[in-house]
This record gives C-alpha cells, sequence and structure tokens, in this order.
C-alpha cells in the first residue's frame, strides 16, 4: 500500500499513471535529469531549474511520486528526490530507459 | 503540416501527445489491438470493445489521430484506423514496442 507521503509499492505501479506523469515535458525532464545522475542521486526539487511556481511544483512532484517515478524525503528546509529505477526496472523493464532515449532524440531532431 | 483531418507528418511527432494518448488504459487498448494484427490492418472503430458512446469514441480516436499514433479514412458509413508503425518506429524507434510490451505486462501482473 502506499505509504502516508504517497509513494506506491512495486505492485500498485501503474502504467496509465507513469505514462500519464510522463507526457508533461517539464516533469519529464525531472525524471531525464535524475536518469542521469548515478543510481541513488538525491536532489533537491528546486535545481531541477523548472519555471514551476512553489504551488505548481509541489503538484508536479506529487504526480511524480504517486506513480512510482521518483521518492523523496524530507531534510531541513528542503525536499530530496530520487528516481526509483529498480523499482520501475523490476515492474516495467525498460521503459525508463526508452522514454529518456525518446525524449533526447526527440529534444535533439526539433533542435 | 498536419492534415485536415489532423494527422500530423513525421517531423511534428511529439512524445508528449503521445504520451498522453498512451496514458488512457482504453486509447492504449485500440493501439494493443492494431499492434497485434499485420502491419497495415485496418479496423472499424466498433471493434475494438471499448465502453466508449459514440461523443466519447470520437474525442479519443482524434487524441490518438493527432498524436501520430493511427491514421484513419471515412468509408461508407464506417471509419477505418490504422496503426502508424513505420512512421512511430522511426520518430521513436522502439517506443511503440516498449509500451505495448509494457501493457501486456501490466495486465499480466494484476489478473
Amino acid at each position: 500500500m502506499a505509504d502516508q507521503d504517497g509513494h506506491p509499492d512495486r505492485d500498485e505501479f501503474d502504467l496509465s499513471s507513469i505514462l500519464h506523469a510522463l507526457s508533461d515535458a517539464n516533469r519529464r525532464s525531472v525524471i531525464v535529469q535524475l536518469a542521469e545522475e548515478p543510481d541513488g542521486t538525491e536532489q533537491l526539487c528546486t535545481v531541477f531549474g523548472l519555471p514551476w511556481a512553489p504551488s505548481t511544483r509541489t503538484h508536479h512532484f506529487r504526480v511524480l511520486r504517486e506513480a512510482g517515478l521518483v521518492r523523496q524525503r524530507d531534510v531541513g528546509n528542503g525536499r530530496l528526490t530520487s528516481l526509483r529505477r529498480s523499482d520501475l526496472d523490476a515492474v516495467f523493464p525498460g521503459l525508463l530507459d526508452q522514454i529518456v532515449g525518446a525524449d533526447r532524440k526527440g529534444r535533439a531532431d526539433k533542435s
């Protein structure tokens, strides 16, 4: 069962929720940036260079969290975010890398 | 440029639109069913076994069409739908098969 912060267990992962979370280019950018870091890297929400106001940011990170894409934990004044790569790769093998790769290609084709 | 029926050209394909179109389980089911048929197969919109009212069906097929996932053409009283596999595979290689595979796995895990 999802914990109090809305992190789903692996057996609750839902493809529709994952694709919905990744259908927003800015939310997808968070995942692409995390995927470029070594596994387990935690980042403050402010480092992703996104155009979100704080309230909007809260919403978008909740969408990512509730889809199972990221894990978040509070530290002092901030919140650290990490990619749930091993969980994602266990439930939908290859999907994360495929979408990260498609995102890079999409940006390259447009530039 | 997209034609009058809203079919985008390959260079207009947008990953966000594709993921959004596929984030709905029923819309994704259309694509999964088409992907199981030989390339170029055309199906009437009514064969997919979906719970949509006609007006809703029109909306959902437009989302699929405008994302570049399907091509549609009118015939007599109906409309034939086919998967744009070669276009999708050219723009985002592997993405379609990956999501179709993830959809099958998601259904199997839940059954």
